[in-house]
C-alpha cells in the first residue's frame, strides 16, 4: 500500500490541494464542514504528512544524535534510558551511535549526524579523543551540543558531570576511616578527565591523612574490565603483601578483583577492603557485596536531554546560548566489602 | 554560523545555482574547471547538502527505527550494539526507542516511527503485546519490519529467533544427565512466545526422561529480575525440600537464586544444581559460576539488520519481499553451578 497524498485527498473531494492542506492545519479561512470532510477522509485513508517536507519547511528534524563510547555498559545504558525517556516526552527521537572509544569513529559520527541535520547532539567522549575540532565544528554549524560524564573541559558547551575528584576522595577516605593503612588504586586510562580526577581524589585523600603516596600502588586499567581487575588483584597480593585497601575505578574491575581475591582465599574485608565506582547492578549481588560510589546514570541522561532541549528552544527564539555545567551528586553506598 | 547554501556558492562564483548543483554531482555538461572551482569553494565554506531536501528527493531517510522492551539489559544491549554496528556499515542510522514492555507505548512508537518516515523497523515485542495491528499497519505502509527474539508468530514478517524450546530442553536434559531427580523451573511471564517455548522445552525433557511433570514446581516470574530469583529460591527450599535442580529462564533470575541459596547455606551444585539462560556477562563472575545457555545477542542484532537491509534493497528494486525466519544456534555453557 502506497502512502496517501494530499493530492489524492483533494481529488477525491474535488477541492484544491491548498484547501486540503489548510483544512488539516485548521486555517480559519476554511469552513468547518470542509475541515470535517478532509479530516475524516484523511483519518479513513490513514494519511500521514510527509516528514521530509515538514522537515524542509520547519528546518527541524525533531531528532537528536547520541554518541556514547560503549552500549553494553550498565552506566551508559542507564544514561541512554534516561535520555530517550526525556526526549520522547518532548517529541524528540534519538539516533544512537557507539564510538568504541575511538576518536576517528567519533569524528566520523559527528559529521554523519551533522549531514543528517539532527537538531542537537549529546556526547560522552571516547578515551582516544584528545583533539576536539569535530565538536567545535558542530557548534559552529549552530548545532547545540551537550557533553555528559566523559567531557573535555576545553570545549565551551554545556556539560553534565559528577565531581569525580570529590567522589574518589570520599571513597578513599572511607577506606582510611575504616582502618586501612596502605591503600592501592586501580585507575582508568591516562587520558579521560574522569579517570584523572578520580586518581587525583585518591591521591589527595592519601596525602591529607598523613599517608605516603606510592606510585607503585597505582595500577592502570586500559580496558577497565573484569579481567584487568582479576589480574591486578593477583599482582597486588603477590607484590604488596601489606596492602589492606583498594579503591577501584569501576565496579566491573572491582568485581574482577573480588573474584580473584576469593579464589586466592584472601578475606574481604578482613584482609583487604574494596571500594568500587558507579554502583553497577551486580555490586549488590556478588559475595561479598561491594561498597561503591553511586553514579546517577538515569538522572544524568534525563538532565543531559533537558539541558539540550533548553538550548534548542533558545536557538529557535534566536536567544544566545550560555553554556552551563551541571554537577550531579554522588553517594557512597556502604556494603560488605569494607569494614 | 549559518549553513552555506548553493545560492551563496553560485553568487560568489557568478554562476547559476543549477551549474553549482550539477558541478557538485559531477554532471558531464559542466567543465572540469568549474567543477574544481565549485568543489573547492564548497569545501572551504564547509558546504553540506540539505539532508531534508535529499530525503524529499530520494524518499529515503537512511534511518531505521529500533524498538526494544528494555535498554538496561545485557542481552538487549548486545543486540543494540550488533544492530548499530551493522547499520553504520551500510550507511544507516538507528533511532532507538524503549517500549518498557508496554503494548500502548509500543503502538505509539510504531506510529511515531512511521510518521518520521523511517525506512524500516526492527522490533522485539513487549510482554504486554497481544494485538499486532500496529505492526500490520507498518507493513501495509510499505515499511519493512523485522522481529527478533521476542516475536509474534502470527505476523507475516521476517524474524530472527533462537529455538527456545530446544535450548530449554538441552538445559533441562543437562540437569537430568548430571543426576538431578526432581527439577523445578522458574519461568517467564505467561505471554511472550519465548517464555512459553522455554517452559515447553523443560516440560518435554522432564516427560521424555520418565519424570513426572509437577506444576507446583513451576514458578512464574513476572518481572524476570534478581529479586524474583531470590524470593522463589527461598520458597522452593521451604516447600520442596527434595528438589535438586532448577532450570531458570534468565541469568539475572538465576543470580538471584544463587544469592538466596548461598545465604541459606544450600550448597550449589551438591544439593541443588542450577542452569540459567542467556549467558549474561556476570554468569562467569559469580560464585559459583553459572551453567547457562548462550544466547547470541550481538550476532542476532547484526543478522536482524542484515535481513532488514535485504528487504530495503528488494523494495527499492520493486521486488516482492518474501519473509524468512532465521534461527541462530545456542550453546550450553557448562560452569560450576551444575555437576
Amino acid at each position: 500500500m502506497k502512502p496517501v497524498t494530499l493530492k489524492q485527498i483533494a481529488e477525491t473531494l474535488g477541492i484544491s490541494i491548498t484547501t486540503v492542506s489548510k483544512a488539516l492545519k485548521d486555517y480559519p479561512d476554511v469552513s468547518k464542514k470542509t475541515k470535517r470532510l478532509v479530516k475524516d477522509l484523511a483519518e479513513t485513508l490513514n494519511y500521514k504528512p510527509n516528514a521530509f517536507a515538514v522537515n524542509l519547511r520547519t528546518r527541524e528534524s525533531k531528532t537528536i544524535g547520541l554518541i556514547i563510547p560503549e552500549v553494553v555498559h550498565h552506566f551508559f545504558s542507564n544514561v541512554v534510558k534516561g535520555i530517550i525517556a526525556q526526549a520522547e516526552k518532548k517529541g524528540y527521537l534519538v539516533i544512537i551511535l557507539q564510538s568504541n572509544e575511538s576518536y576517528e569513529l567519533e569524528k566520523k559520527q559527528i559529521n554523519l549526524l551533522l549531514s543528517k541535520q539532527v537538531d542537537g547532539i549529546l556526547i560522552s567522549i571516547a578515551n582516544g579523543t584528545a583533539d576536539f575540532s569535530h565538536l567545535q565544528t558542530a557548534m559552529e554549524n549552530d548545532v547545540p551540543l551537550v557533553m555528559f560524564d566523559k567531557i573535555a573541559k576545553i570545549v565551551n558547551c554545556s556539560k553534565i558531570i559528577i565531581d569525580d575528584r570529590k567522589a574518589a576522595y570520599t571513597a578513599t577516605k572511607h577506606l582510611i576511616d575504616s582502618g586501612c593503612k596502605k591503600i592501592a588504586h586501580f585507575r582508568g586510562p591516562l587520558m579521560p578527565q574522569n579517570s584523572i580526577d578520580r586518581f587525583l581524589g585518591y591521591k589527595k585523600a592519601i596525602e591529607d591523612h598523613g599517608m605516603l603516596y606510592d606510585s607503585s600502588l597505582v595500577y592502570i586499567c586500559e580496558k577497565v574490565n573484569f579481567d584487568e581487575g582479576k589480574l591486578f588483584a593477583q599482582r597486588l597480593v603477590k607484590n604488596h603483601k601489606d596492602v589492606d585497601g583498594i579503591f577501584i575505578n569501576g565496579d566491573l574491575v572491582a568485581v574482577g578483583a573480588i573474584s580473584a581475591l576469593n579464589e586466592l582465599g584472601v578475606s574481604i574485608p578482613d584482609q583487604i577492603s574494596i571500594v568500587g565506582f558507579s554502583n553497577w547492578f551486580m555490586s549488590s549481588a556478588i559475595t561479598p557485596s561491594l561498597t561503591t560510589i553511586d553514579q546517577p546514570g538515569y538522572k544524568m541522561g534525563k538532565k543531559a536531554f533537558k539541558l539540550l532541549y533548553k538550548e534548542l528552544k533558545a536557538k529557535k527564539r534566536k536567544q544566545e546560548i550560555l553554556p552551563q555545567t551541571v554537577e550531579l551528586e554522588t553517594t557512597l553506598i556502604k556494603r560488605n566489602s569494607t569494614k
